[in-house]
């Protein structure tokens, strides 16, 4: 694991203190990496922000970040402490001090196949066994890893990471710092069949995929491209391994959608919407912005109000947590009524 | 996006009639491509067939294709308008018509690999970095995009396309005019073990998959080969992205089958049976022909009856549909009985 | 299909019998393969398990491995016969011996590209189109295929197989006896983010993935890196097709888990779970071993006992099936409780 390298540089712990806003208690001593609490490595800080983890302080770490709510039920781990009030913001912080973005080195592999008429920005990095479509562009500070296949008059931004075996169609257009994960497919063919009572007619899909400026898709995933005009996934939003985007449908910015979650066709959602894994949207459904859905939800009507919703066909929370704690307790509800019945007989 | 390019023919407007079978009011104007309401193209025809997009009919596009039901809503458009009965076909056939079919150009990439014994037919188009198995057999008029791998003995008609970064394994058996998106895989092994108090053991899978023809295969699905004999998908079916069928299973004829759907394995599936999102099957169920599944329905008894079933457990509509209505009012229907309860006492 | 090769050797009725402990009834006659009941080739012996398929019995199968309690049945098959107890162990005890593991033959392809500072042990088969990143470990008999790329510091174990288009990240440790099929991802970013006002917060995730021996990691299957720390497979657990498993969870040994199941992030589970299809698990929840866990189910709270659940959120099953039993009849229970309220009206 690259958090064991000893050839990273050491931090003192008030150096530290200073960049994630804590609290030093204890010695100011030199780390040179970060770790988790269940995978504690010498050298490094660990962070302790779960109670059920507790048990864990006394491991390899030459140093703890622990969270305010921790701290109040123990101040003494044996080893230097940096105390904060937001964990996760703290690893973040640190993740980035001990894992610096690399900077671009300009190469592209002879054993790739890029068409005479690309357009390729400096610096690129462009890996083995890439196929670059006609017409192509690509944007500075990208890299694009090994056997990825990209089609013809595809646009790819600024600081962008297109991992191994990814798949992108012709005509996607794909903005500045995006990720796409291995395996995901963007620009697929929706799925729009007319069924008969012999072969079901196929709809040709003449339409393209629009990923915005820092959209990250995961390993696997696929957006569809739209039968026509174009699919869009706006700013800022994430989508886990093996969620998928229908043809046509256009999701909001800042969303983040959670593993094996599915868009169907031609839905209209809107910013900061949450999506919980294996949640499914009907097709032509509009989503409010800042609505959260839990796992497995299924989402078949359109949603005018924030909130939180559950289960399928979907509820507001409140409303689901009610239905669902009676319905474990049916048989008794049946047996209440059957006793009432004999007793009105 | 391809709609918007100029090197496209122009049609006049009473030619698309006859073609679709359309009433053209006002002039008999040209047009060069097709466009959708949201996303309207100078010089193309757009569909505008739902109520919701009718504030959208002033946009760019030249022309208007109109639903008889819009219509009967608003008659004045300010452009020419092809009206129609049935909105989908118009537009199966105005693509076909803007975008045919390109014929296949005989080129085999001098970057792939090619077995000796393999059979290939011409024309046909295998892009770079593919390789092609001993004893594979290609029939004309196909395609094979980049990156893909075909393993041996493996079978494949004519007219087909097979897009890149797809696996086929061995043995495996592909009719004619079939489509299979990126990522896909097929003859993956089935998920075949028996538990036992120690490691699992592992059951060889040495059975096969069959494609039969017009059969088109989602981005990142995969069908698992049989532990013995085959597992089948019948003509003209149409698997979505990231569907998933079991070994032995064998679906019919003309089923539609949409994305993040699952089969078990052993199934025998019907012909014409219609399949939401994320809905699953468990093994060994049979399902009678001309069966619709709701989406995130779950099935796990055979279907004897046509219909349209939905649920997890999946009940024929109505009944769902019923107690599902029931079920968001269950605090109300526990108050009611308390309340009968504290009555009787 | 590899069932039908006529160049396999044919073996005598008594030594099958010996090998799989089966009774003999009838002749001793030689078959030279194994097939499925329902689709029989001539001069094999085809297995009759399942009391739904007795009407195949007079297919074109040579002999017959009869199970116990079809041979209570019917006892005359018109063709010798194999009396076993277990017929899935003598399916696999066959198969094992009509389609024996064959020798890995040392075989690197020139068409790929092989970091010098790889540690490759003799023999290997190394497919075309493979990328092997630095510092990667390859143990003896493993078979690399054609267009997997393989970042760097992997280590891979030996008698491995990884199937054509796996992509493998950077860091991932992969035991000995592991099987990849094709298209799943190892190792891809954990999905972390921080939702804020604006755009999410990204956390690197700089973890790395272990696969422990005897892993099966189905077709496009997807297990995320950690963020710190390690992501794990334990000894012999086995994933399907389109299987999830989340950054930092831990899954014991010899669990089985079916095609479209999806682990959240931070769990811990057990040995010997069995997870059916499309099952799904909320993050940071703890799974006892020894649990079973129904299609579709959904689990979001710590499961404690061992035992069969169903449902999502998911129930013991009884419970459960009773309470599935009564949501059917909702509209009848809810008529009950209307006519008492009438009658003490």
């Amino acid at each position: 694991m690259k958090d064991s390298k000893l050839s990273l540089p050491y931090y003192k712990l008030s150096f530290l203190a200073e960049l994630i806003g804590a609290e030093l208690i204890g010695d100011d001593i030199e780390v040179n990496g970060i770790s988790s609490i269940d995978f504690q490595v010498i050298n490094t800080i660990s962070i302790l922000s779960l109670t059920s983890k507790l048990k864990l302080y006394d491991g390899d770490a030459t140093a703890l970040i622990i969270s305010d709510d921790i701290y109040k039920r123990k101040q003494d781990f044996g080893k230097p402490i940096l105390k904060v009030s937001d964990s996760r913001l703290s690893v973040v912080k640190l993740l980035n001090l001990f894992f610096p973005e690399e900077a671009v080195k300009h190469s592209i592999s002879s054993h790739s196949i890029i068409s005479e008429s690309a357009d390729i920005s400096s610096p690129v990095e462009i890996g083995h066994f890439v196929v670059l479509g006609d017409n192509t562009v690509i944007g500075s500070n990208t890299i694009i890893r090994h056997n990825v296949v990209i089609g013809n008059s595809v646009t790819i931004g600024s600081n962008c990471i297109i991992y191994p075996n990814v798949t992108i169609y012709d005509d996607v257009v794909i903005g500045d710092n995006v990720i796409i994960h291995s395996g995901a497919v963007i620009g697929g063919d929706g799925f729009g069949f007319i069924p008969t009572a012999d072969l079901p007619i196929r709809i040709q899909q003449k339409g393209n995929v629009i990923l915005d400026d820092y959209v990250e898709i995961g390993a696997n995933a696929c957006v569809d491209r739209a039968t026509l005009g174009s699919t869009i996934i706006s700013k800022g939003t994430k989508l886990a391994a093996l969620v998928m985007v229908g043809h046509n449908t256009i999701l909001g910015n800042s969303c983040l959608v959670a593993s094996q979650a599915g868009f169907s066709g031609s839905m209209i959602v809107g910013d900061h919407v949450l999506v919980a894994g294996q949640a499914g949207f009907s097709d032509h459904v509009n989503i409010v912005s800042n609505t959260t859905f839990g796992g497995q939800a299924g989402i078949s009507n359109d949603i005018k109000e924030p909130g939180l919703y559950m289960g399928s066909p979907c509820m507001p929370l409140v409303k689901y947590a009610k239905s669902v704690a009676i319905f474990s307790k049916l048989p008794e509800l049946q047996r209440r009524i059957k006793d009432l019945e004999d007793k009105s007989n």
